[in-house]
């Protein structure tokens, strides 16, 4: 293989990411070879909401981190250990990366893989404390322990067609449902998702491929809220005031919902007129309040173990004021973490080649060049409603 | 309450009904009091597939048998021991009867209730071994244990609305979801469904409610394939020859399925140029080749103990030759018996009443008095892509 | 029926309470009819750890509530719409009262029945907030809905002999299997047993039953550590100084455990040299800290929506300072809320007959009479490492 | 690594096993490289029932296999590309060859491994159609995909203390374990466990293990009754005559179980006065039988695809006469196929290591060397109430 040029998204402190030239990825993270990863071209990698964390300084991200770890690409070498993995293959990456041999692997918990990660269990791609792999945002990546991690597409091109679709697969389709699954969503469930952002959308389009019978989101941005009502869901506006319940019971006929999902975070923001001031547990707050006594909460959004940039010192530590007795009060349950991807995505996948579900119209794929990516990044801060899909070698459009 | 007339549909042995005068209901069974019951006057009651094993001599069904278990009623008079439901409500009543207090129903196994039949677990209303209960094909019926047993409507009007679909919850449409449940279907789940009569063609519409990725539905009558197809099913004509595995792996490019449900029942007859025969276990084993290792068979289509018009004497035993070694070799479950439709029927109430699915149309129902019962028990023996649905006071259509 | 005394334990305010005459329980509660009640004489009645909470006015329990929620007993009268349970039978009663009619109940979430408490699901006897029914320390009780709520012995005569033991079926036993069971405890589980209180005990030795590898419990009071160590426990001893993990890892060879169930609630303090300073969230913040990643958290000690008893104003509003982002890290999983007796107490019921169990013993259940509860109420809030048991017609000793 | 001798046994055709040399093991099977295996020195294996059907020509197994799935040993040399295992570690193999990577592996269905085995989903080692693996019934084996199949023992010192039981987590305590679990065997449950050979002796203990009440073993051999009583188990002599609903009424109170484990598989025999009649459906008739409604039956004894042996041709063909129908009344679930060992064996060893079960003593186990092989099988054959186990290097005794 000889040497390629590569270029990646870059962070660079103080709310800026630029795109330069990176180092072409070798079969090795520091000093440890793998043998058993696989070198990808990148066919599309796309911008995370909880990427803005870091470029909103919220975390404690180095400065040179190559970010991005949505990431589907075609195999343009294999290490030497890789056996069911071809070069020329299409395929998606989890972006949770996991060794397959561990106990929590073994369990089908990929999100907190043992081996990935000396500081903690579970891993990722170009994220902080995730166990410093290289961002996928970039025309080339290594992917470790491929014949584990990735999901083969059966048909390229069939593949190809629907690669906006399929790009999703790598995180925010799997963690909306998995948000959804843990929620207890199913057949016949009313369901409040939290959050309009791209994971509040697919957490919603999940929640109808599980059956729900009606799907209400929450969020402060009308466009946003609109995307959500194009596929089929109710919608409340929190900057809006009045009582939220009194506007669930207006469409539901109940004033409590039988899941709820929170796909915002520890970055929350106050509902009604309070919308500009941040309130880290605001939302598990209205979820112990809008769930049903017995019903569950899935928790997709992401909560911190530190947070340098919080308003108050509890929160710089991650303590979050919690009305935790009226949960227990009805008897829910909280269901944390990272999505395990390699649970949902074969499952989702077919979902998405049998045309059962159009996930990208859902979330509003917007596909944009390697170059447009800071732009992309700050339109997504600013609160676009679309998810910005990177095509680094412009094989999609 | 004053004396009211009373009309059932009334088996006569030799494959006959015919609509006769019978007794109104009284707040009893036998000897037995049941102020826990209500009397309904009958909105909606179906005829059902299973009703025909009865009516072809199948069973030792005795003549005289007032049949009817899929009913939807308006409440009329209430035990003095109800409590929770009025008169006027509009209720759906599960087939199954369950006295709600047993170790069973407290389990959710509401179809193997140990109160209410002397002679094994399980009852139903009008049906052969099910426990003497009165069936409900007639203008008024009573209910017992109704507090427990029955599903209110929210809101009678809009309930009234719906009410082809919502007639559905009393049976076939829990029973065909139960069986896609028991088989795992789920999100992107590839299915099949064997046998496009009412059950099949619910379990078909269930499939895609649990979000399967390829339904896929067998039958031998172009009329029920043509009804699957028009709710987004792929369909099999078995009465052509050729490999069924050969099909399927036409439609999915995979010559197994991840779930299969029998929807067919120890009736089942021979595939292709031998169709004419009857084959008890050929759905079973069937299901044993078709289904992937590690693969789920749920099995709502009925199974007797006895079989009186059974070509040879070990199925007049309940006998069949299964070829198990090959489930096994596979890792197979099988799943087996009555739907508990309580476990299920108020979250596809949701389903309906929020426009997430419409069954009715799915399984194309047509209404009829209840005059014109003897014909429809005549023309869905014929195999009419229809579900025969009775209106006995006209208050529908 | 005629006239009978009764007697009955009577919160007094301020920490006391008194044994006086109560009125002889009536099928009734209020102006409610309750046919389906039965009138049990009482022959065991527990004190119980949440009796404590009142009883120091860390609730708004009003003054004259007859206390007591572990209740078994003899039937002495049957409402007319009892079916199934006789005068004579020898019956354990669920704490939780339960219609067995409404959803919640349905689901077997007899916890939060929707019909037996106007300000919100779920009831008790005896029991601030939960419904206003008569609690059971006392000669006589009554028992609303008993063919759905009571468990009847199979034999009266063996049940008689075994009745230390199937007394704590009605609240204690389930409960400390319940927290085990949401914990995920299973064979070969490593256990943490925040508590060694009576629930705390009873959730060890369920532990046990359920095929843990090892259970650790922790506690303050030497007492009740000895008695964990008598059915083979593991302890740590809380008020000594140094780190938890570290203990832990000398126990195991790990700093982890699998499951953690919290048996304290929220009258929780601060551990080693602190010990004496109440610290609600410590319990819940030890357990995200001492869960292995993937864990899930069982909760059934007590939280508050209100504690007026509380030492700062969050507390007293029922927030608690959780550090919530640690538990995400992990993907831990929390289930909260009172168990749901009726969903276990048949199986445990069994273990107890064919002693696979011997429940008392590990809990170390102390006889007394009814005189005797105050003395009870007082030693078991000083540690005492004791199930109190009263016995009020002398039946058992 | 120099080269070793090696020894193994041989399936010699007719009934016959012998001890012989053979080659010493490489990182390969066939032409494909095991880069990812480790090769063995064997330091237990043990002789299983499924080797038995082998020798006894009830399979097409040719002669020359080297016999032998089930496997502990220490690590002598690891493929260049195994990273977790390291020589020195004590290990335990689970039966099921599998390779981590495919669909089934990731959904821990490890039994029926999609890669292992080119003519049917699932492999083991020394076993006829399960891939062609060399048996470990030797000196030394290899073992393929070494970081995912393996279980490490934590201290190989302690490990060699215990190894009597550890040996049990290569197949026969998951295999019974798991048989329990698919028979949904919980706490307080009533169990019947089908054949006391060392199979339905490990299934009776993990009863045991998950907190069975009751545990009623039958078989027809006194030496394997008293070894199931050894442990506190009820049995039952099935080759007295007599009802067996009778005899667990007089055990439980009841006519029937909770929970059906099938551990005798196709070469069942008739009960009573008949018992040296073949009877393949008897066990699984059985079960149908004296299984409760609402009740699971698990199923790890091994049903054929072929059964060369058989007395008639349909069971030739693995076609059984089933009375299917009783099971369908009763709403059970039937569950088969091998046990996915992977799924169990780091809690089972948990259990071990903690002192939980003594699972050595349970079934027996009496260590013999490598040359002894042939006479084990042979008092193996003839119903001894004993597990063999082979200790080649005689580094346990």
């Amino acid at each position: 293989m000889s040497i390629h040029a590569n270029r990646g998204v870059i962070y660079q402190g103080n709310g800026t990411v630029k795109v330069d030239a990176i180092p072409f990825p070798e079969l090795a993270i520091g000093k440890r070879r793998c043998d058993h990863g696989v070198i990808l071209k990148v066919v599309t990698t796309n911008i995370c909401g909880s990427d803005q964390h870091m470029v909103r300084g919220r975390t404690t991200a180095p400065t040179g981190l190559v970010l991005g770890h949505e990431i589907t690409g075609e195999v343009i070498e294999c290490g030497r250990d890789v056996e069911f993995i071809k070069v020329g293959d299409l395929v998606s990456v989890p972006f949770n990366i996991a060794c397959g041999r561990c106990r929590n692997c073994k369990e089908g918990k990929t999100g907190i893989c043992l081996n990935v990660n000396p500081a903690r269990p579970g891993a990722a791609y170009g994220y902080v404390d995730m166990g410093g792999w290289v961002g996928g945002q970039a025309d080339y990546v290594m992917v470790p322990y491929a014949d584990f991690n990735l999901l083969k597409f059966p048909d390229a091109d069939q593949a190809r067609e629907k690669i906006q679709s399929l790009t999703l697969l790598s995180d925010i389709f799997p963690t909306g449902f998995h948000g959804c699954v843990t929620a207890g969503v199913g057949p016949g469930s009313t369901v409040y998702i939290a959050g309009a952002g791209p994971v509040g959308l697919a957490a919603a389009a999940s929640a109808h491929l599980l059956g729900a019978a009606c799907v209400i989101v929450g969020d402060m941005i009308e466009d946003r809220l609109n995307q959500a009502r194009s596929f089929g869901c109710e919608t409340i506006d929190l900057k809006q005031d009045g009582d939220i319940q009194d506007k669930i019971e207006a469409i539901l006929g109940d004033r409590e919902v039988d899941a709820f999902v929170d796909c915002v975070g520890f970055e929350a923001h106050a509902c009604g007129c309070n919308h500009h001031q941040e309130s880290p547990a605001v939302v598990l707050n209205s979820a112990m309040q809008m769930t049903r006594a017995g019903g569950q909460i899935g928790i997709p959004g992401l909560y911190v173990t530190e947070d340098p940039g919080a308003t108050d010192d509890a929160a710089k530590q991650g303590s979050l004021s919690m009305r935790f007795g009226l949960g227990w009060a009805k008897s829910h349950s909280l269901h944390t973490g990272q999505c395990p991807v390699m649970k949902y995505h074969r499952a989702l996948m077919q979902a998405i080649l049998f045309d059962k579900i159009d996930i990208a119209k859902a979330v509003n794929v917007q596909m944009i060049s390697l170059d447009q990516a800071p732009q992309g990044y700050a339109d997504f801060d600013g609160g676009a409603a679309k998810k910005f899909v990177i095509d680094p070698h412009r094989m999609v459009s």
